[in-house]
């Protein structure tokens, strides 16, 4: 525990953005804690009144910071992987976010979308990887328009991208009662990178006798989720099968208003960023019906990185006994409050 | 309809390849066809045997066929990627398969593994991208095995490729009656492709008034997949994420044994190749326990595509009826014979 105050960068972006970080905030202030909030105004608004997405200036600020809170980014107003490459992608990239961290845990009380699952059946936590891949943003366009344009997407995997964040799912493996590890790849298509991946994760197998290691083509495992979801436990994958694979999470576990995540740099030689799974969601913006309970998650995860453990249990157990006795139709601000209740009480 | 025979190149392949295709077999003899099947042992065993995959000869003799049948390719005693880069996806890329047709509907009768959806909700087609993407298998790897190995892996789509595909797509959204067309992409991240995708969407739907259309990122697709599965009709999405999607259709449409697809080359100037979505199975191949349903559909999409629309309409209903009809526990054969038995009465 600190002594200073814990000092949190927080970013609310756009579309629902602000209204869930606001109850995420109310929730971290109930718990007691010495963290003290910043606002940064980034997002689609910024970019329409400055043209900036994120300045340099802002982002050798936030590095100061011990965390940040994230809401939501993009906006239909702005072309499409602006404000996603240049801010979000960004501060990932950044800040070396290589480890991102996403629980699939089906709460007791949250009906399961799937028919025959149970929350005994849905508890794994998928650990994607942050910073490499499709998502280095390489590629380019030829003969832009025309009819022999072509337009090519690169990824980009390395041996030190690859065995850090296999190393970290190993060690989270590792601490879970069911010590299991399943690599999900498309090594048969993607032979490459599928090779880098699979001979990273066998290698690294010999250093954690007591986890049991598992592979899953991307598309069987699509269908595992829904099938079987209690196959897995920790997933190890990486950035663009583990963005699919986590929304799909979301979607198994109860819906993306509980999904939860944290953008991990693990060596902390910069600050770790939470924020949920969902997005912006434009269309229901500024209306208080979002459901901030996976902002409130993030929040626990932040308080979890940052030492405080019991605090994070408080805010983990406000939510689950929070989901037991949901009251249909609250909005934002109710559900917030009713967690903020929880955790003061 | 043909006066002359009917040539059809039958490669049943790994796995459970061939006993799956063997009931197929035997309900397009009994639907009273003119189809006269050459078997070519291609797939593992050869492999090992020979060290061919797909010699070019046998390549050329296939191209005289009027269509191909396909049972499972894939085998854990050859490394990944070899059988399926070196016949599977070379017979799709040589005969320009540009269109993997793969529907995904819940028949009546067929428990939904999601537990709020019924028969109507699930009723799509998902028309796959064959031939580019990252599946074109360019990319390499250097320092392989050292602490500085960089892999890569590269997303190759034209104008050319996508516009055919993307057409086809608006095509089949035309004559469905609820002519709506999905885009599933993930244009924030992918750029490049995404734009290129986005444009040929939008262009070409100035020339299909009539039909509605829509975009989702593959990561909320997947989830809308579970979620909201009736918000789709027609999907029109690139050679992975094709092939994500419809592992996960097949999974929310009763599971991997009626999932049921075709290779097409539209212009038809070389066969199109029919085969179940499901794999070569190892761990029960050679025990009779495979579903032979989604071969035997993937034989009514066959005979559909050679103009045999009767036949075709009465395989989809013996399946139908039997579907509805199922005892738990039959075998491989006897979900073969009981399909076949309706067939021919
Ligand atoms: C907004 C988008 C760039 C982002 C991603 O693809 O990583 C989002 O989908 C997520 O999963 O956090
Ligand atoms: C076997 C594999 C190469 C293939 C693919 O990825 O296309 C399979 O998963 C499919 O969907 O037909």
């Amino acid at each position: 525990m600190e002594s200073r105050n814990i000092r949190l960068a927080v970013i609310p972006g756009d579309g629902i953005g602000a209204e869930v970080v606001a109850e995420g905030l109310k929730v971290l202030e109930a718990v007691g804690t010495k963290i003290e909030p910043t606002h940064y105004d980034l997002g689609a608004a910024r970019y329409h009144r400055t043209g900036e997405t994120l300045p340099d200036a802002v982002l050798e600020e936030l590095r100061g910071y011990d965390a940040i809170l994230l809401g939501a980014v993009g906006d239909p107003s702005v072309p499409p992987g602006v404000l996603e490459r240049d801010l979000l992608l960004r501060l990932r990239f950044a800040f070396d976010h290589y480890v991102n961290l996403r629980p699939v845990k089906l709460f007791p009380g949250v009906p399961s979308p799937l028919a025959g699952s149970s929350a005994d059946d849905i508890d794994m936590i998928v650990v994607r990887e942050g910073t490499e891949g499709l998502y280095a943003g390489t590629g380019g366009v030829m003969r832009r328009g025309t009819l022999h344009e072509i337009a090519t997407q690169e990824s980009l995997n390395t041996a030190h991208g690859v065995e850090r964040v296999v190393r970290y799912a190993f060690e989270k493996a590792r601490s879970r009662p069911r010590k299991k590890l399943t690599l999900v790849h498309k090594t048969n298509v993607l032979t490459y990178a599928g090779d880098l991946w699979q001979r990273t994760v066998d290698r690294v197998a010999g250093e954690y006798p007591e986890v049991a290691t598992d592979y899953a083509h991307i598309d069987a495992a699509s269908m595992f989720f829904v099938s079987q979801p209690e196959r897995f436990d920790v997933v190890v994958t990486d950035n663009l099968f583990g963005d699919i694979i986590t929304d799909l999470g979301a979607a198994i576990a109860g819906g993306i208003g509980l999904a939860a995540s944290g953008n991990i740099n693990p060596e902390r030689t910069a600050p770790s960023m939470f924020e949920p799974v969902h997005g912006s969601a434009p269309d229901i913006a500024g209306q208080g019906k979002a459901d901030p309970t996976a902002t409130i998650l993030s929040v626990a995860m932040l308080l979890d990185h940052l030492g405080l453990h019991t605090e994070a249990a408080r805010v983990e157990q406000a939510v689950a006994a929070d989901i037991v006795e949901r009251r249909p139709g609250r909005g934002t601000h109710e559900i917030g409050d009713d967690i903020t209740a929880r955790v003061s009480g």
